[in-house]
């Protein structure tokens, strides 16, 4: 650990690229070889060794519905579109799991993905992480959906907070709002988060403050990867509407912006962010910044005050029901 | 599955048909010639791919019977009409449940039979389940039987309440007041049910309000099953008589008077209630209600609060005596 | 207790009142000022010994509001929108609290009024009680927010789902599709609820099965309020506007149609449903019928089978942030 | 241990009386009034230190009753009867339990009282222990109702199975038909039982069988109390009406014939059957008897087969709903 | 099984005669050539069905010896009695149990048969049984010996506690004091027991109450076969002397009464008890019986508390010595 | 509170301003008189109601300093400059303390001032409260010092993380990097915190970011003060050494550079900041911002999942010796 070698193998580096690019809506296939061609880039044209999709890349961001929904009404549309949106969603483990890790094996990246997971009639916002051999790994559901979000997905619990310790880093992500909570911040923190995603659908210029701020306060690189999306990647009316804005309603109108970003631990934006297109964002992490970073500043080392402030983490499953006999379980495997 | 035409495949559609009819009381051989007919007839009229029976089709259930019963004391004669109750009931496995085996697979159609079980000397009020290719799937036994029931059958345990992942949707039964019971429901909303099967011999029109009300509690479509029953399918007296009913004594007077009913999992009535005859009433079931109901309220997902609320059931068997040795198994296989 | 003079006692028969009645929308002072001439009047004209008000009579239901939110999209109208309906809400304890508490002694009567709770900047759905002492006993907070309603209304935990042991039975309320949800419901019959109030904002017809329903497996009685609210209730526009309606929009349309309701244990509805305008609905509650229909079905006793289903109430508050020290409560106490 | 003295130790003799007789049917107060009579006349005539009473004595066994009930049938007179018995029935703890601990106080006797206890609106055939300072010392609930039994009682779980080591010897109870429960008397034989008592309804003169079968098996005291009733014990028809029988109709004809028994360890008859009337019936345990007893045959020490045959006692608290916070507890404390 | 002729199928009835006789002491062919010869008389007279025979009636039970063993002591001519105690034993299997085997099959009879039987150089009270075709159908050894038949005889394990489902009857056994163990009488209830047998050696009247008591309790019937013995039927001192007892020493003093009686499962005494002398003790068991007992109480069905009480026997043989390889199996073959 | 005036009332706006100076090094009296000066000014000129002081303002900040410390090392002149930095720190309560808060009394300003407190020998980085009424409220001590820091400043505990309830709003203060503690910034969350400020000693361009992240993540208004220091604001060498540095020497060069700032709880930039020189910034918080920012995100209400994941503070004090007699309390007034 402490010859000039070791000091070298902490040192390494690490290719990651971020993907930002739009769902191919209501087509979950044409969304798995889009992924599919996208990975192949990054693997060819970078090298990546880490490859991170943004929120809901399968099974869609629906930016701008509002599934018939207001205080106290629902609709027969909005019931029907759900209906729709949940056949687009994937279980977990399933056939598309089963495609995704095979992808990540062929191309010999870690791939973290974001789907829309559906258990049962609920979905979840989820982040799905592989390795490079092919193995599906486990996954993160978003813990709290933000405003309208809370019509359409469940509720994450403590159990899918995780995070791995693979060759390229300890990885785990936060979805989009998740990153304003702190506490779940620090439940990554007190599990070693090295290379934190936060797969986004918040394209707004602010959201580059908390990403850099996540870097700093963690210790840790910070990879938002977020959709572009163009009015023409969502289905035309009135297959598809957009409530409540007056934008511009141009199939080349750009709905969702982007602004993908690298950050480093000591807040050096690495790549990005980008508000032009469909790109893929590269950049190198050296990890030894980590614990340069850290000699500043471990949020949950040296800089703690556990005998002051403790965060508890409830991390074992909670489900409205449960069978006293192993076999029975109806909602999937757990990582 | 995920496929725009899997959406087509979640909006499939099943026709159902529930019974409507009496047991040929004391006389199971003929009970089951009846059943074959109806079953017949479903499939060529209907072209049912799921048929549900009423409660204690096979074996009767003896109504205005008191078995001689009253506090501390009994009868010779209700031990007899228990002798006779007795030996009309099925064993499981055993002949007749392979009869009714080979008739699902003879008509093609996923079944759901109310029976009265026999095991050793103790009833059980039971519902048996059979896919389209003739298997005997499994069984339900009724939890908690409702008043006198209480002497004639026992109590099954949390080892049979069965939910059934079929191509027809995911099967289960509660039978008559279990219904009421709202643990037991949502130990079968956890198991996902799809298709909640409600045999019955509760005919009273308040009964359409517990049936809707589960229909839009678990998402889910309800099929109640109720015997219709005059008082010539009883024999003749003192073969049988009717207990404490200062009722019509006239042959074709109604003993019970059905009421079954399938309703949609949005609350709407599809076929029913009929209080006229004997009947098969049928309904296409569109498998799309689900997500849109769902939508709105699902149970053991969204609307569910784990965390605060769990329910816990014990599943395994529970048996008085149990052999270290496995072969042992005096009262027949458990599903 | 035991004496032939406590049946007498146990068959006490209680006066209650549901009101059903509009908020003065956006005017909290206005809406109390209402809330005491139908308490006056239910007290006058009925004698009523218990007042059972709407969901969110203080504080108000914003019926077809959207707050302008859409998928991942907000808008600065939408957030003034929440904040005038945050000004309008009360703080448990406070001084509208007081108000409605001296109502109730003064007045004589149990009083069980739904309100918009403010704890911070987060409100809740939440009914408060009051004694006719003028006593304030506790809250419930509504634990699942409906749809568009969880952006507007925070999730209570299982601290506050009380019981109240009164000389006019024992009191709780669920609200609105809360009275979906199995184990809450159960929670609330394992304290051994008599009087189950229901307050609501579904004006459905469907919702009359719910209700009875409930009556039948708590073995209770249901006391549903709902509000009967026209156009004209709600301040016109633009400072209110109804979203995704394309209903009659003169003053007088109704946008809320009552169909509050009294129902027995047995299942007998005892007054209403009344969809014809504001109303005071009374009925007495013959307190026999209790153990009358738990004979049949006692969903905690006799009909349980808690060996093999058991409900877990998680009933300690969840707070974000606990201090050792005890004095420091920033969100108001609990009951 | 085994000087001379500690042998005239153990040889130890206590003075048990049986109460035989009849409930004030009805009138609990009366019922308690005679309760204390009965117990007076037993410490003053026999200076007795143990007094037996028989099931139900308190509540009363409601024999010929059949509630209006048949197979898929109710009637409301039946469920007014309900109404009528549970308010008859009383809390435990509550004043009547006061009033009996007082009694055994005052006449310095251990007493041993079956009672209909009342938990919310289940009711249960119990059986409560006092001690001779006038403590109430535990109850033990019928854990399986006989027959039609089973329509007026809930069941009793493993945590109501008591034996008190007390001055008088190791006390417990099994009620009528449950001495016929092989495994529940292993269990209190488990408990070290000594002085067995059999509270019953059964005055058919094979129950001496079991009694005697009892005694032997367990090497223990056998006190069985049953009640000797006239049809002049219950109220007048239509007040009570008895069901199914063809017996005589005048006041004095014998309603239960008692058949109240002492006997001894070793199979002998110390006291009754009496099947006379209402009676005290009285005998000196010579506790030497048990040792002499238990060398011939020690049912859980030298005769058990441990190895081979052991028994499971689930004796936890089973209830349908728990609380996660201790100090609610709506059904009474548990022994 | 389920047509209105299999209820009279049920109603079946068996012819069964109780062997009450001695064993020809010391002369286990002229004990065989006895068998043979009631056997033969059981078939011609009365028809038999099933001949049950008393405990250890091959191989006798040596009433009266002390093996010459005292606390601390043992006598030469006490091993000498051994010695030809062993030597009278049969081996099981071996050539007497094929004669017993050919007795059966040639009157056609079931056939349960008391032995001592010889597993190397230990003893054990032993019950064999026989079908009417001929074959030996498996073995009960007594579990647990009584007092000083301890140092006689080795005690069963939980791998010969047989109960075979034969045409006339499910039928098991328990030895002498074995029935007064009420978890092995469970074990064998757990099986389904209807036709009990209780092979003894005790004469004494109190037993007929256990007897009774174990028809009740197990619903079954209940067939005691006990030896008649008189003083001659023992070889004359010296070769053999009755220790430590004052009795008549004439030739025809009695030394076992028998006793032997048939037990219905409502504890109806069928035939005996019978203690004059020698004799075929017989009666018709109406199967019918069985259900009609079990609606009253059915001790492993509808009348137990599983979730409570659980018995579990370790019915897996139990060696002192296990050799790995699967072929070594010493002690013959296993039901 | 809850007329549609209160609606207005809640919309109230504060006029806040930073402090961006310096501290006159090594001279407490007059870095007190140019403490007023400022105040004067803020009040005079900007009207304003609230004015915050930077990190140290009192005191002093010595960067640059190392206090003659390497690993392993001390030295003797670094030991003599310890001392006069604690003889220009102040004890708290003190006559410093007085004199400011009679001067935010005399010109009717909150007052939130960066000091160094003196407590013993040990020396805190330490925040003081005063209201417009001439009180000090109480303080708050940095609880974790960065880097050399924690060579010169002791660590606060848990009782000194206030939140005051004020007319202006609800005050706390994060000191520097403590900023950057998630827990810490969590545990003021939990308080209401309302105007969190950030005196600080970081003038780097990424500090606005962590500013920005917190005014989002908290929903509140952030005010950062920091110094604007010269080479010229501290003693010329050698009283006062820069160690390490390679930067320019002049008089005027900077040495902290400000950027002090006000951002608005939906992360708008309100004023600041400012890298020129002293100044004093000031803006109008309009509170009403809150409700309409927390309407989007509620860290610690409707975006909180404390079921999950919950932070405990422990806000007792923490000393290293107490005393049993109540009266000792060495460190001041606690909040």
């Amino acid at each position: 650990m402490t010859s000039p070698d070791s000091a070298a193998t902490d040192a390494r580096t690490v290719r990651a690229t971020i993907v930002q690019a739009s769902t191919v809506f209501y087509d979950t296939p044409a969304t798995l070889d889009k992924a599919e061609r996208l990975l192949a880039e990054a693997a060819a044209r970078y090298g990546s060794q880490l490859v991170v999709f943004p929120e809901a890349f399968v099974g869609g961001y629906p930016r701008g519905s509002t599934f018939g929904v207001t205080i106290g009404n629902r609709t027969s549309e909005g019931r029907e579109q759900f209906r729709k949106y949940h056949a687009s969603a994937i279980n977990v483990p399933g056939p598309e799991v089963d495609r995704l890790a095979a992808m990540a094996g062929k191309y010999g990246v870690y791939l973290v993905m974001g789907v829309i997971e559906r258990d049962g009639y609920t979905l979840y916002c989820t982040v799905l992480f592989f390795d490079s051999q092919g193995q599906y790994l486990g996954k993160h559901r978003k813990t709290m959906p933000t405003a309208l979000e809370r019509i359409i997905w469940g509720f994450g619990d403590g159990s899918t907070i995780p995070v791995f310790d693979t060759p390229v880093g300890k990885i785990g992500a936060a979805i989009c709002w998740e990153n304003r909570m702190p506490l779940l911040r620090t439940a990554m923190y007190g599990k070693g988060i090295e290379i934190y995603c936060a797969p986004t659908a918040d394209s707004r210029s602010i959201w580059q403050a908390s990403m850099t701020h996540i870097a700093l306060e963690g210790g840790c690189f910070v990879l938002s990867a977020n959709q572009f999306c163009r009015r023409k990647d969502y289905p035309p009316p009135p297959g598809y509407t957009f409530a409540g804005t007056e934008e511009d309603h141009s199939p080349d109108s750009v709905v969702c912006a982007g602004g993908s970003v690298i950050i480093s631990p000591t807040g050096n934006v690495l790549a990005g962010p980008n508000y032009e297109g469909e790109a893929l964002i590269s950049a190198d992490l050296d990890l030894g910044e980590i614990p340069r970073a850290k000699f500043d500043f471990d949020v949950v080392g040296h800089y703690a005050r556990p005998e002051v402030l403790s965060l508890v983490v409830r991390d074992h499953p909670t489900k409205p029901v449960t069978f006293t006999s192993a076999s029975v379980n109806p909602g999937g495997p757990q990582p």
